[in-house]
């Protein structure tokens, strides 16, 4: 019931056949390295690197074995070790030589990050450009802007995508930066100082990740788990600010809104029982997979806390958390994606609901007007009754204002002060420019 | 890899194939209680409802009509009207006539959950039932109480365990509570009022309630996930009892401590990199899910705000929460489970840890034997005092103590006061008698 | 700037001040105990008892000295003892005979959560009452039901506030339960087996409890944190359904929907800068709350994992977690409770909304009118193209509808069944008896 | 009872004291380059700004008009306005021009956060120093690892300590970065446009975020919280790698292992009825907070979903949770601070416990040595049956292999080969290698 929300690519990453892939390559890579360092026999090295690259039959593992020996790495290095053997009796042991579980399966998870963030960036890349582009072409289409859910003055749709592009843009930022930094191979060994390597422990780490194309960790981090931390809080981050859009597009869907709605497409957000209704699917999915990810990067973050050279628990909840962290993330970017290159703008309604609100959004401008002559208080209670009045009597506010001001001893405005009070053009021009601001100073090629 | 945590049985009563079943009991349910009310023709209901409890060819929803439609429920009824139409056109107008998408799929719901807490409850019992065994067994092994991880003062593992038990008790009794109440039939019609069925509402609710083996809800609860979160509560709560469990073997199974350890079996908890280990894999597996289950559990409290009559996201939230809350609670019941029944208690390395404290468990003992003279807080400062030096110099506090009584003027102690003081026995025997009376108290029939 | 969130008086039964004086009760409370069942000196039990209960000079813990004891317990034993001395030296050694520092501060904590309960319930019982008379009120007054925040059906206000009620009904009523059972005196000594009451453990702690209006523990649950979980768990689901009420006022406050509206005060949910802008404050605060006390449920399941006979970190965390759980619930509750008095119901609007939908919330209705006749789901998609020329041609369903009919060569509807599907009064209908069904049914007393 | 885990100094910047300095900064600054740009007259701007920097008599917001308001910002600005139009009527109208709360309360927001940043890094700076310094200190001083809490080989503690540390310093990395690119003026005015400033908006928001040593956004951030979500999570980050550093000192500090302790101070970690105990107090402090910064950090991620221009409850939540996050993670790293300086390291009791493992640490290297002739899995099946031979005789594993290898046809281990693979030589050496290194490798400036 839950495949819906989550990036069917992504969940393949984690998955067991992708895994072993990864184990594969993490042991083809140490086998050759250790072979061109001389730590292990040139031979056996290029027998075992031969056989882990060798897509010919897959190594399967049983899901039984692997629950008792409370990881997938034990049982893979047993079942490659007999089919090395297999071909080499001498090669069977050098297979794993000096690394230890943890390398394994902290490595292959660091393999499957990366390709998680490079779709996702390829991913968030078409969004924000699709956003920009929407940004540009609805620099002036006036609507409401609204704050804590209520009518407050007009902006423009380019300002209000404009500025929740900027997150995204911000988040995209980050990944970039963790996507050359974070990757890191996982290479010490039973207890993290890679003993077995000696004096050469530095090269290795280096030749093997150059080899998988990860960073070489600096030390081992096999209980510092912050770079697991900061790829789980920026994909929360990510989808926080997807929900934002998201819910967002919900709201200007409703019915009594109708600015804005997802794509029609055959068979899609309708309704079993009523026929008429137009249902946000996409939206739903980002704005659900946004009320779980901050719970799993809570459950990362929580995670840190691992014993020792080697945690009991902590890190096998990272097995729990980080691949739906990972596929939920992009599974509401792919949604978002889809909402942006199918929205469907009516301008017209946006422009209706800009009249229909009695001039009340000009409530702001007008007393900004008055100021001056009244102060800045008295202007402010004095519009707001003004307001009362205008929404007891459904009539609109400049009305209501003219019918005052003709009451003043000094009418403290002219009539061209009142008219440009009661203009949208200032706060339309100011939207435009803003926006379009925005899309020049930000980096598009993050 | 993270499949070793959860439950595949409860799992399974999650996947799109139960889910189905489910929503074939539903409809059958719906229809039998519809044709018997006279809220739709007879001869309808009876097709509609054998066509659904006819196992022979299963329903299959394509999950990209499902990702389009938004839920499963859509293309279910669109595809079961498609095969009854194929027996009975006339009839087929009548499926899930009234009823809407969320009544389906919440009613599937609640007899997932039913069927999970029935297998979690057996096996909680199974557990508890364990649990009492050992409790009775060792009522009197004496071992070190711990406290902020620092040897504290004689208990008996009968008593620790008897501790420990309480929480599951009151767990269960939790649990056997929201057994008998929470799990309830949807069934409301798009907005919840039942309109369809007119005044025959109340009935057709209770009719088709009693039919599915579920509570008859007082009123509609579409919007109102009070019933889902407590459930999402007491699973969090459950395994957060069984992580303190495993937590405490975890610590036991220290190489330092050695006092209890999770039962042998082969290629079980085994180290890849170190021959000699015995990993604590089913504590982990527990620990692990403790660490995941309270953010699921904040997830569902998060998704209660759901929007009036249907929620936006909100719902949807709980089917990825709810399914692993699940399952990661029962893969964690069945961890401690295998831990209680193959236990490994080694009752002389407890009493030799007992016996290496160099009498400081007693200073407690001691303490309070010297208040009535000394005055309490002279006499905790006292013992404090005599504390270090039998930490620095490594001598018994006893022979700290008598040493230093000989130079009182008045040696408040008398030999058999102070041999009191040093036994083990009053710690043994109170903790001996808190175990039994626990376990003539609590209510195992639960 | 959080203080606004806060129930100031629940905050201060968690302060210093409240803390200390439970703590002396606590004392008392087991001295008396003591002394009649002759584990301490009657004298010094009396001496202890009533200078614990002297409200002359209330004691002060300095803050630092908490710090490096690591608790409050620690210094708090010694100043009183220095005061019990300075009364009768001999009494002093009888203060806190047996106890721990835990036993202290977790009784005191039930005795503060205990109080807590009894003002939610309060607050809880008159929020739900003003809501059952609210239910009555308007049990007829029509509107629109919104599923996936689109127009769907009429209900009524009514049936929408009683199937809210019924959410926190629920909550009520276990909160009573919790009231009931969950309020237990803590007291077991060093390591939980009270071994310094002997033979007379059970007696003394009855006998303590009872003096306290606590339940007297089976078992001492220094480290079964079960208790607290669930204490923290009904918190975090009342707030979820609170704010889910909320949520619904926000989005009904919404300049287009403005159906229902937080009471005026002066001053209140006025802007800074938008004069005309009525903000929902008192549904903020709830919002607010509910989006903060998931996460603190959460750390009290995590917590749970506390060590042997005292945990290190994990009781530690409630201190920080339940103090604010409590005042941020309380908060939110009043908010609604003030929002459910002073609520403004627009019923000219929600009809004027209702007739501004074109009919299409009829679609169901007709949808089921024509399926007799065309089959379920052909009458399904007919009347979804239907909709979509109504909307697109901006005419009601109605006029569409009987513009289409007439082109079949026998019309499926007669006039009266065409009245029938767009009349709303079977919904209201529906709705009323619904609602008012459920206030029959309810539990007020709770 | 929680003010012991706070810093109190980092509280004090979110209090309303320091917010209405930091609001009082804002207007000034907002005044300033307003009358510089002339977009208010020159002569109002100097009274607003020296009225706002004239500390002579603090304003007070009464907390209740505060709760109505909604926000602090609407009654402090009407504060303002009165005292400056006491001092000059016409500039009162100039207060606050062309702003709103949010500009307010979110640059008040940012001026905090960096006050925060500056001192964590500081003392963050002081704690990763003075783990250095430890680090080469210890570098060669030998100690058990231990995997899943069992003893696993030797290592150094420095090397322990630079693995924990380079999570600190990645930490710190990321500190800097936020601290030179997130703190950024908010201003946007009522809908985020900044329309008052017209072609002037980014200029003002340069001058105005230059004022205040803020960064100046590209675009208003009003409902894009991805600036707060970071702030959040490497906080969240930070504890979660103190609380595993202090974890492991807890564990050190175990009465059965005892290899670290917390520096003595009197009162400090002492037992109200244990007088022999040393609690970890300050290991406590960062452990409770660990439990509760990943449920903060969630909290802000789950308030990023804010609606349009101003979100209802989000924002509110914020203030809920950045103060307590940065105040719990300022009083972890002050405890982890505390613990290092007075850190008391055991070498000779670590050398004790390497001693007392039966040889087993060096069954890695013994199957490693024996893998070239028997097979890496031969060789390590047959370890692990000699280590358990080990445990059970309670005889050192040489002894055991040395009688095993006897009894093979050809003894496959030289003499020497045995005695390097029971040396610890090897993996003190390389533990002090990889220790050195990391110092040499990182960047101590950040």
């Amino acid at each position: 019931m839950d495949a819906q929300f989550h990036s069917a690519g992504i969940a393949a990453l984690f998955e067991p056949a992708t895994e072993l892939a990864h184990m594969l390559a993490f042991e083809a890579a140490l086998a050759r390295a250790q072979g061109e360092l001389g730590l292990i026999p040139a031979a056996a090295a290029a027998i075992i690197a031969d056989t882990c690259e060798d897509s010919g039959s897959p190594l399967r593992l049983d899901p039984e074995t692997v629950r008792r020996a409370g990881n997938p790495a034990i049982p893979f290095v047993s079942m490659l070790t007999d089919r090395i053997r297999s071909v080499d009796a001498d090669a069977a042991a050098w297979v794993h030589y000096g690394a230890t579980s943890q390398d394994l399966i902290d490595t292959a998870t660091m393999l499957a990050l990366r390709e998680t963030f490079a779709i996702v960036r390829h991913d968030l890349h078409q969004l924000r450009e699709s956003m920009a582009t929407l940004v540009r072409t609805h620099a002036r289409t006036p609507m409401l802007a609204r704050t804590l859910l209520q009518q407050a003055m007009p902006t423009t749709l380019g300002y209000k995508l404009a500025a929740a592009l900027a997150g995204l843009d911000q988040v995209a930022a980050r990944m970039t930066e963790i996507s050359t930094t974070h990757f890191a191979l996982q290479l010490g060994g039973p207890v993290g100082t890679l003993a077995a390597a000696g004096a050469q422990a530095s090269e290795l780490v280096r030749d093997v990740a150059a080899r998988l194309g990860l960073a070489p960790a600096a030390i081992c981090w096999h209980t510092n788990r912050v770079r697991i931390a900061e790829c789980g809080a920026v994909l929360a981050t990510l989808t926080g600010q997807l929900a934002k859009i998201a819910r967002d597009v919900v709201l200007e869907m409703q019915s009594e809104v109708a600015e804005l709605a997802e794509g029609h497409a055959s068979g899609k957000g309708g309704s079993s029982a009523m026929p008429h209704k137009h249902n946000p699917v996409d939206s739903v999915v980002a704005i659900a997979a946004a009320t779980v990810t901050p719970q799993l990067a809570a459950g990362l973050f929580a995670a840190m806390t691992q014993e020792h050279e080697r945690g009991a628990g902590g890190w096998h909840a990272e097995w729990l958390l980080l691949p739906q962290l990972c596929s939920l993330s992009h599974g509401a970017l792919q949604s978002v994606l889809e909402i942006m290159l199918g929205l469907r703008v009516d301008a017209e309604r946006m422009r209706a609901n800009l009249d229909s609100t009695l001039g009340l959004t000009s409530a702001s401008a007008l007393a900004n007007a008055l100021a001056p002559a009244l102060g800045r208080d008295v202007a402010h209670s004095t519009v707001q009754a003004w307001s009362r009045s205008a929404l007891s009597e459904r009539r609109n506010l400049r009305e209501i204002a003219e019918r005052n001001l003709a009451t003043f001893e000094k009418n403290p405005l002219t009539q061209a002060q009142l008219a440009d009070a009661f203009s949208i053009e200032r706060e339309v021009a100011a939207a435009e420019a803003r926006a379009l601001q925005y899309l020049q100073q930000r980096s598009p090629a993050t």
